[in-house]
């Protein structure tokens, strides 16, 4: 809000609104490191906005340098152009930095991808096992979520980062005939894009970034739901990555907890209730909103709050996963060969029809399933099977690595789109 | 769903997967009327989802016409391939029809924002009288968020008009090597794009799509939310359209109740708590999700619904808004002057300086209030004001629309950015 | 909203408000078969609401049968009385069919717990192991939650089963002074509680009863969630009950898809949401909610709906619910002992010391991990173990059944609130 | 979390557990202001929760003092009970705090209504003027509403105020078959009730509480609602109380900003996501939840802290409200007799048929509204009317305070309700 100030009497100076002289006296005013935030704090209750006290508190600043520029502190403003416009400049870096983190997720999902686009892991549906891909193939999809995430937080910026600037009613009427010019040469020195009109009482660029934190938050949360379930202790395929007294159990020393996956997943239960606020926030009254426009100043630096850490677990948990692939090998196993019955039906049914080798596989799995044996020795006893694929068919076919279709396709299109 | 399999026979036999024989009899049974909906609806609670019982119908259908091509139904591809590359179908003309509806809404806006650029009313902040506005300009506002809306929907579709298409896991194995040449098929002859590799558990398109929507909806909530205030009773500066059996009350024959605004305002209330569910639901389990998938199936469509709903009364209530520009001006005489208080001010800083005259104001404003006269009369009987301020310059500085600054600038922005 | 016009016209009579006569024809008429609902619908849209065309529809009805008792259809009655005492109406069987199929579910899951008190599992925090429990216990705590959710649901009947009856403005003035006689008798007849006064705009008993759906809905998806985690493919402890076509995979013969807990998981993704628009839809405007009460109309069913659907899933589930005790054995031997460490550091810590104990049950699990052993034997070769402990002590620690601490006394306890 | 250590080593003291010196070293160090809840909160975030760097460090303090007594620690517990338990044991002061503020805040709206019960004011739905009723009328919804508020939170404190003790997995297994009394000795001493069995993922108290809250919130937003429009400026009816600072806008010295309603308001915004993400976070995974236990470390005080916010500066405006009974008067003037058309209709319909006298009075008003003139002064002017009304009738029935119904009943049933 004080960057706002500074600039708004710069900007006045320049198209001649206010006095040159006036400028100094404020601008050297405008440091938080001379204003007492608990304060500030206490007086916004009664005034309704933290602005009104932050002015008031400035404009006795400046007047002991300076009366007569203290007279042209917040010059033709209202408070919540300065509230407006300060979450802007804030939200600026923040996106930023988003974006540069953003920037390391991808890099370091894109060297998993790469280390592991051959490393076969069982594919799970309804949380059951369904055929192989590869862990490559699976972190492909996190990064190509990741890339349009940060795709859209870059579009955001476009978006959001606009001054607010309309004065008590949204016309600029305290500066005469000047306020456009004003308004123009405040957007230069901020640096924000000058709005075809105030949006005092139209939030939905606020509400658009609620949404677009909301989505990386989701695609974050997808990540941690598969790390998760993928260090179960009876799957064991990733860990977290260790540390001193990272996700240690007092009472239960083997264990290891998906600490940084837990924030990442609270994240993710949180952002949904708070975009929703943002949303439901949108309809504010006339010229600018009553009780909506507030729920905005907590549930939007809530929403910052969590992309950030959530991302920032993220790169921590992407850049020191723990790939077992000894264990994703053994997990491919469990079924005795069951996961690739398509691969030996969709073989069979090339000879002998679609219909018969549907059939002869689900009769095939129901026994291997019921007698607890390996659907490869269970086939070789089918003389229907038999006829038509030798042992070393059977066993082509069952192996993993075989039945992958065009997993490598799909990774180096995810590859390609990024280089 | 059954464009889908029409399609993708199409397109397996292009690319020389099935026979092209097949083809024919599996495209001549992909019509809706030959299903029974309420048997697969049936159906669906035991196998999961509709698209299970809808291929095995779809599979009876062609057998019946030609036993081996039933053979080749839904070759290569699982239910989610047909339920989600569905719903896009279904999105495709959806979002066309409502960018139609928001381009007429649109026109509609800017038409009245032509109309009434001059037509003064009070701009309100905190449901208080604030400083002067033109409808105009509220208008203006109104039009350049459904400007965003729709711009925000147009990007939409090339996001979301993407193919899904996977198989079991998300490899397209069932396909051998020759997945990505059907796919790339399937997605020419739908007209969708190709997605860089499959998205059955990165949902962050369905969540944006979501999103874009509640944005809309809350834009529309905005417009129906102004519109409920200014037709209250007291207030009567604008009436929905009236009709026969219109918001009339059985009881109360006077009464013109927001029907139109009231079914926005519920849809505004319903989105939210929509969006939230689509972006909680994104964290689904590994290939594919359980529940979270599910719950996207009633919520997207949805606030479909509510937006197409929620769009179509709004376009009817611009295009028969009554705006009564009498009531406007007798408003605007409310508060007897008080509300050009800040324009007498702002002249009066000019000579006084601001803090001499915020004082002044501040004291005439207060007897204005409490002797319940005029303000105009108050400042006439302050020597300090008459000394500085003639009687016509009293006049002049009290009357609304010699107070609207930059209100024309604002309101040509918007009308330039559309032209 | 018909047996409210029905009884109102009975209770009308009674109070000598209404000449009796016109009693039997409007009673006559108040059958659903009678109506148009296509028709009601569509001029649902102007009027604003159902009632207003079915009064109108109603009225036509009874003229026809007796020209001067058409006059006193809904007399003294508004809108609102309709809708919602039509409402409650419809809550009243919906909420004892549920508390019904509430009593057969804890039926169920009493049987539950009492045939699997003693079947030892794995305790899993964080989805990693930690101790032994028995499924009983788990089971346990689906029963006890499921106590409450009955608890609750019966609570809420005596708060939401209550009369609408105020009018137009909640004063039943066109009553004359007869109104609250009229709203007792009418009370009386529907067999619902007179409040205090009317609440057409205090909808706390509208979002409580939501709120109490969405608790119900939470307990269900916990029970749900349970299901899914113990039926992967991995972990096999639980299958949903089987059945034709049930669950099962085109392409993979071999999965058993949790398709009843994906339901209740979708249930309990939605029903989140439309709590919160419940709750957001309570500031209603002064005698009657604009948008936020026809934000209800929808949002109540759908709880209504999700919450009836989720609990005969749930029932379905746990009544033919496959518990694989030797699975369960298994797993608790997937870390070779490690899971019971702290058995073995509690009898350690009471010879050695706390401390010098958990050192060692540290260091003893950390080598068993690397090196794959089981920690039976890692201890038995240190030389500080092997003096406090015997080989058969090491044994009776590491086994799991002997580590259950006051498991019994809680399922005791659970059991015996019930009985 | 330290007052349940304290509790936890004397309970196990008294249960013979752990010796009876290892108590007071204990008890000495569980004092907050020796902590460094800077290097807690650090911890954390490795750890995973607060509640085992918590430990670590009172066990580091205790050691100090007496080796011995720090190996009894936490003895026999896991984090969750600290951190739940310790969660209840901040929730039972706050409640009380909440139900002796519901008390007072009850009590001035009892004030209030008995001060109003004959103060005529203008009723409205859809924000439209209906029929009259009394502010005393209005107030005793809020009072009403407020009633129930508060029982709903009383009951809660017998659901929420309930121990959480479990051990790593609910079993209590490290305290052997001593798990049942000490967790009964340690209910005892810290006067929460003991529950059936841990409910570690069993979390419908905490989503019942933050229901709870979000009903008390919306009723608060019910009357923050009503008070933001009866203060507009063209309704002028209520204002909030005023003060040195308040409410008041730098640029527009008239103004009376509703500034404590803003802030019930944006609760009432932000609560409905907060209870959605808490009845989201219910589906708890096993033993322990993974992220959604996380996610109400946040919520739940957010709306701790929303609710008290709330009813303090609701409390606050309830007992300084102004209340103008002059413009109430003036507002019921303002639709010229119109809102008692329905009076006129009902005494006519006794005379002249219902149907005749809705056309009658639907033509009159009409006729009123089109020429602007009383209705009044229409009605004597139709012979049918003046034939079965005198001039004296008309104004008796035009009288607001003539046409309340039972309103002076309904407001006794309120109070009595509460002697």
């Amino acid at each position: 809000m004080l960057d706002f100030e500074a600039a708004l009497a710069r900007a006045e100076a320049e198209t001649g609104v206010v006095p040159p002289e006036a400028v100094q006296p404020i601008v050297d005013c405008c440091r938080a490191e001379l204003f007492d935030f608990q304060a500030l704090g206490e007086a916004a209750v009664d005034s309704g906005n933290l602005a009104i006290p932050m002015v008031k508190a400035l404009t006795a600043l400046v007047k002991v340098k300076d009366g007569r520029a203290s007279g042209y502190v917040h010059w033709g403003a209202t408070s919540q152009d300065a509230i407006d416009t300060g979450l802007v400049l804030q939200l600026r870096p923040f996106l930023q930095a988003l974006d540069h983190d953003l920037g390391l997720l991808c890099k370091a999902l894109e060297s998993l991808v790469k280390n592991h686009r051959d490393t076969v892991m069982v594919g799970r549906t309804w949380l059951q096992q369904a055929l192989p891909v590869t862990f490559g193939l699976k972190a492909a999809g996190w990064l190509d979520a990741a890339d349009r995430a940060r795709d859209r937080l870059r579009s955001l910026q476009a978006v959001v980062l606009t001054l607010q600037f309309g004065g008590a009613a949204g016309t600029l009427a305290a500066l005469g005939d000047q306020g456009l010019r004003v308004a123009a040469a405040l957007a230069a020195r901020l640096d924000l894009a000058l709005p075809a009109l105030p949006w005092h009482s139209q939030r939905d660029r606020i509400a658009e970034a609620g949404a677009a934190l909301g989505l990386l938050i989701g695609t974050l949360g997808k990540i941690a739901s598969d790390v998760t379930l993928c260090m179960q202790t009876e799957i064991g395929e990733l860990l977290e990555p260790a540390g001193k007294g990272r996700g240690g159990s007092s009472t239960m020393p083997h264990k290891r907890n998906p600490v940084a996956a837990a924030a990442v997943l609270a994240a993710a239960s949180r952002a949904p209730g708070l975009v929703a606020t943002l949303l439901a926030a949108m309809p504010q009254q006339h010229e600018r909103g009553l009780g909506n426009w507030h729920a905005e100043w907590t549930a939007l630096p809530d929403l910052c709050r969590l992309a950030g850490g959530a991302l920032a677990r993220t790169l921590d948990t992407v850049r020191g996963l723990e790939v077992h692939g000894d264990r994703m090998a053994e997990n491919l196993e469990r079924t005795q060969g069951l996961i690739l019955a398509e691969a030996v039906q969709m073989a069979l049914g090339a000879r002998l029809g679609r219909g018969p080798a549907h059939d002869l596989l689900e009769t095939a799995s129901r026994q291997a399933l019921r007698e607890g044996r390996h659907l490869r020795d269970v086939l070789r006893d089918i003389p229907a099977v038999a006829a038509a694929l030798s042992a070393e068919d059977i066993d082509r076919l069952l192996d993993p690595k075989g039945y992958l279709g065009v997993t490598q396709d799909f990774i180096d299109r995810v590859l390609q789109r990024r280089s």
